[in-house]
């Protein structure tokens, strides 16, 4: 395992072995491999948890950051980001995290490069955000022992969620019922998934409810946000109505308070989770990291 | 103690372990208990030497760092304070130096939050900025053993000043005697303390006279700087007609010089004391995050 | 040796000195005498592998960095550089790095501050760069033994470039026979120096070609970009008609692609000189900062 660009390139195996090792991190049974290595974090859009929980990540592991400034940096001068990827490589730097608003733009600089630096997708465009998959795998699996032959429920704007596209993927891997929930302007074709419209379609029996955020900086044309509300914000009362009582509510965040999930299912135990979710990513990225730059990669 | 949000809430012993523990500090007898510990800075407005102090002060406790680009965080996608700080929280953060333009908010975030995590008021608005405060304490017990019965003059644009109103706290609670000098469009009224517009009031037989900054970015109106620098701009010649000749001239910084203080006062042996600040700053942040953070919290 | 602002300040013994500390660190047979030293980093011009450079010889060393955003600091609050600075240096910092746009800028400063703090130029406006200097002297070492009698050309923005200057200063220095060749535009005056404006002129027997870059964004007025790529871009077949087979082609980076310097020469056999010359500069800073922070200043 050399890069970490699209959950669609990592076999069943592997993913086990990062979550397995995520896990042993976690319970502080595994130690770093990766002491004293360097990372390069280059986030061309804005990001708090993520940046955040790549950098304890590092931290925990004895790596070495280097925050990249998109608007300060050669890039201004009209560098390539393959140019400047292989520089900082010729600097010392051992992996580079990018976040990007171009959809594919990783793995093509990935395939430009000759020299040997890891590159880690933290979310390029619509396309790809393979660690948020497997945090959220990891999650599930905490929760669930399994994901096969559970029902998970994926709600909201599925067309534009690089998160959407990189769980679909990795879950239907792993044999779990697929159910995505759209009105059309969200809609996306997929196959071996089930399509509704309707939320309590969707949350009958379902295992997991993982709910994307409407992304109101990425979206080009306005969306009916009243109706959106509406129909696919969840509700107390929604939950009740329509979902088996444990569960579990998911979403990568940030929340949009009262759009997506009421305060009242956030501040309250079903809540509970989506904080869950930002607390197990760290694992997962520092497994990621150890393999990628560590002495077992 | 848990946070560090207004000099108020500390009673006098708890200042007292404070400042002796920054002796320590400054004199290499005491150890840190929070190495490996994990904190951000969040600074919504500019900082030079209270976001370095804070830094040095981790670096010199082996706390890791996290800096947070307001503009470029989730912020900016609408999340509020309250939802940043509790996944800052489960991503594994400790503790929280913030400084914002809002008063009170610091306050306010902390009572919403449901982790404990430990929050560090940096400056909040006109409110408070309890480190500078207690940097200012350690500053004049230094020099003058100890406050009580000592007249400090805090002089220019009290209403304003977060500064002012920490120090005036924090000294009323030791017994100095206080007298406050502005013109009428810096005064705030205040009990305990004595009020005077002229400046030769103030400096006579003061032990400490303390400048506040024009805040010219905080200024929502335009205030006659010409009539200010000329009524309350303090020059050799005035310090020679009506100070005593050992008082103290303090300076939270960053100087307009020439504004508030001469340069000639500014580069002599006056001047020490406002870079002494800036060096026992660290010193007393360092007692600070280890006593929020470390193992005698 | 206390600062390093202008290579025309170093003797020769102490750019070798420099020179053969970076070979140590390179070779790993030199440890860092500046652990737990404090580095700030004020970048006011854009940068990537200058700062990442700087970054990652003192995380090598042990050294922590301070990274100063000009546009969120005290600057903006009107504080001159020497206040700053005298500020940082109270707070701990032991050296501070600085890229300014304003030539003679750190010179200048390093006069007024009293304090000793080690100022490293990292570019001031068209005057200086010398780390770029001393590590492309290294490189050229490396390949050519020596420089003496060598043929140098530098080719393109000699009078805007800080690259050429201290290059030039350096090369005279060691007995290089320096070659400057730049339409009249880019021309400026120097003793000691042969000069053309025939690009196969300055390719004849040349030991090493330099080129520097076409700063876009420095450059007050407009250059005829199609006529200078014509007449000084190297391509191949100009390499082949008109240079040795052997010369150096170098560039201080970032490359213009297909301006300077043809994208089948850079990403050929002679573009691996410019990003030796990237990893070059690393050990070169690492034996920059330990003269400067270390024990054997």
């Amino acid at each position: 395992m050399h890069n970490l660009i699209d959950i669609r390139n990592l076999d069943k195996e592997k993913v086990l072995e990062i979550i397995d090792l995520a896990s042993k991190f976690e319970d502080e049974t595994a130690l770093s491999t990766c002491f004293g290595k360097h990372l390069a974090l280059l986030f061309c859009e804005d990001s708090t948890r993520t940046r955040f929980s790549f950098e304890m990540a590092a931290n925990k592991l004895g790596i070495h950051i280097y925050n990249f400034d998109a608007g300060k940096s050669s890039f201004s001068k009209g560098e390539s980001l393959k140019d400047t990827v292989e520089n900082l490589y010729q600097i010392g730097v051992n992996g580079i995290v990018i976040r990007h608003s171009e959809s594919g733009i990783i793995d093509k600089t990935a395939n430009e490069v000759t020299c040997p630096i890891s590159f880690i997708n933290a979310g390029d465009g619509n396309n790809a955000h393979p660690t948020q998959a497997l945090l959220d795998f990891y999650t599930m699996q905490k929760h669930l022992g399994s994901v096969e032959g559970k029902k998970i429920a994926v709600i909201g704007d599925i067309r534009h969620s690089r998160v959407a596209h990189s769980n679909v993927s990795l879950l239907k891997k792993f044999g779990a019922n697929i159910c995505l929930c759209a009105p059309k302007y969200f809609k996306e074709e997929a196959q071996g998934v089930i399509y509704t419209d309707k939320l309590e379609v969707a949350l009958k029996d379902a295992d997991v409810a993982m709910f994307l955020r409407v992304q109101k900086e990425r979206l080009e044309d306005r969306i009916p946000i009243f109706d959106y509300v509406h129909d696919y914000g969840l509700t107390m009362k929604k939950l009740r109505n329509f979902a088996p009582e444990n569960i579990l509510i998911m979403h990568p965040g940030p929340v949009n308070r009262d759009v997506e999930l009421s305060s009242e299912i956030l501040d309250g135990e079903y809540g509970k989770t989506i904080l869950e979710q930002a607390h197990n990513g760290v694992f997962v990225r520092m497994a990621v990291l150890d393999m990628l730059l560590g002495e077992n990669k």
